[in-house]
């Protein structure tokens, strides 16, 4: 019997023209799972502390346990796991806090075996532990967790980090109330015109060429998102005057982070993104709504084992 | 009164998953255009030579009229020009022929000016040009016809080049029956799951890195269109059959070039896509069909002024 403990952090899931498939790391708090290797061949969700609303401990409708069941598939025949998270991310924040569960647990769980699994059996294995919180299965939140920094999050194969400046910061700006995943992603059903698409898709080649050239003034042109955004802005009392203050305070773009109701903005400095996040916040108070802020790297740290 | 003459080449539009808005050049023939600068106020076609369809003479109709027409704005005041077409690009061919006259109209006529108007003016002139063929307004074709080299096309502002590998060569493959790029667009109309579109982002993004970072194993990932091609394919007598020979004859990918009938590959090598070509020309003469093939860096020179 052997275990390990792993912590995950908080990302911004939805860069902007990046929807499903571009996040980025947060530096600070993560969730924590450690994971006892055992010969059961189940996996058991033994407690789950710090969580600020109620959370199944059923292994296969915990993201922790959904996602070390996938990766039992990858384990010798009879591996269990018993499970235990801390949770440091707060759910429903548009950070990541179901990816971050599942990110932890993987990587606490491939940290007990004696053949270590690849970067996409544990990466897929993440994927489908988030699923069991959102209902669908994207790794725009897994991907950044698992490896940190900027990344692009496929449907299939190994997730792959692109380059960013080291001056880049984002400013996450996470307002007092909740938002449900799963209404944030009913608003986005009706179909979509093939322009729209086309206007993201240059958003999205600009977006990762100014990242990869340290270009600010390309990151600036394509940090937006004219598909989504327009269409979830409404579920978010005051994201209008939120932006706005981003952008008055000098954010190359801002927009949702994941399905909401988190706010992110990118800026040129640390400095810049923390005079960005004090008027982001007082948008939101204006608007009559408490909030925290977080500034960050983009290039932030991803998991690791911590025993 | 001045005069000078620009050449513009071919182009590959709607590289894959960049629909609308990513090209690149290729080497080669090209239009022609000799712009004569007078003191009319107006834009003249005084003679077309080369094509192979009869194409308006009426500036307004003609794609190189409409781009200079469009360019006046940026000139001085009465500034007009007379304008010699000559046609080295086969019309319907999905080879960017609408848009190289285009291009070559504006470079040649920019040149006989004292005050060189810049690249996001050269780039909307011949681009509002390129519309007076297809109906359509987007960049894909004049955006590399113009700069050379593989380039993403927004709709507004500055185009932008993506690095390429010297190594990755296309061979593009023109079916010897026509297209029209207006009815290649028709059956785009119906809207689009945003599933699709999130598949088509992650290619685009797997794409661009691969080229930045010089990774064909990424190239390979990246270079597939789930959205537009699924929809276009059936126009194209062979298609299927055509791309299965490039992918067997060891292609990074294959998609359609532009609105078709054409079909590009990307290869390893020169002669990686010189073997390819044979086998895709092979394959569109088992379905019937005679064709031409064109073998090309992707990093082809863009337009120049000749004289």
């Amino acid at each position: 019997m052997r275990h390990a403990t792993a912590i995950a952090p908080r990302t911004v899931g939805n860069v902007a023209a990046g929807f499903d498939m571009l996040g980025h790391a947060l530096e600070g708090p993560g969730d924590q799972v450690t994971a006892v290797r055992n010969a059961s061949g189940q996996v058991r969700v033994l407690s789950i502390e710090g969580a600020d609303t109620a959370l199944p401990t059923e292994a296969q409708r915990n993201t922790a346990g959904r996602a070390v069941q996938h990766l039992l598939a990858s384990c010798p025949p009879g591996t269990g796991f018993d499970l235990r998270i801390h949770k440091g991310i707060a759910m429903g924040s548009g950070m990541g806090g179901s990816a971050a569960s599942a990110t932890a647990a993987v990587v606490a769980a491939a940290a007990t075996l004696d053949e270590a699994p690849g970067m996409d059996t544990l990466y897929a294995a993440a994927v489908a532990g988030e699923s069991a919180a959102t209902g669908a299965a994207h790794g725009d939140n897994v991907a950044p967790s698992l490896l940190g920094g900027l990344v692009i999050a496929p449907s299939t194969g190994t997730p792959r980090r692109v380059p960013v400046p080291a001056w880049l910061h984002a400013a996450v700006v996470r307002p007092h109330f909740p938002l449900e995943t799963r209404r944030s992603r009913e608003v986005l059903q009706a179909p979509y015109p093939l322009h729209d698409f086309v206007l993201q898709s240059e958003a999205l080649a600009l977006l990762l060429m100014g990242c990869m050239q340290d270009d600010a003034a390309c990151i600036h042109r394509g940090l937006r998102d004219v598909l989504v955004e327009p269409r979830r802005a409404p579920l978010i009392p005051g994201f209008a005057a939120v932006k706005a203050a981003a952008l008055q305070a000098h954010a190359l773009g801002a927009s949702i982070s994941g399905g909401g109701p988190s706010v992110f903005a990118w800026f040129e400095s640390r400095a810049a993104a923390e005079r960005g996040a004090t008027a982001m916040q007082a948008a939101f108070s204006a608007a009559g709504h408490g909030s925290e802020s977080v500034v960050s790297p983009v290039n932030a740290p991803g998991a690791r084992v911590l025993a």
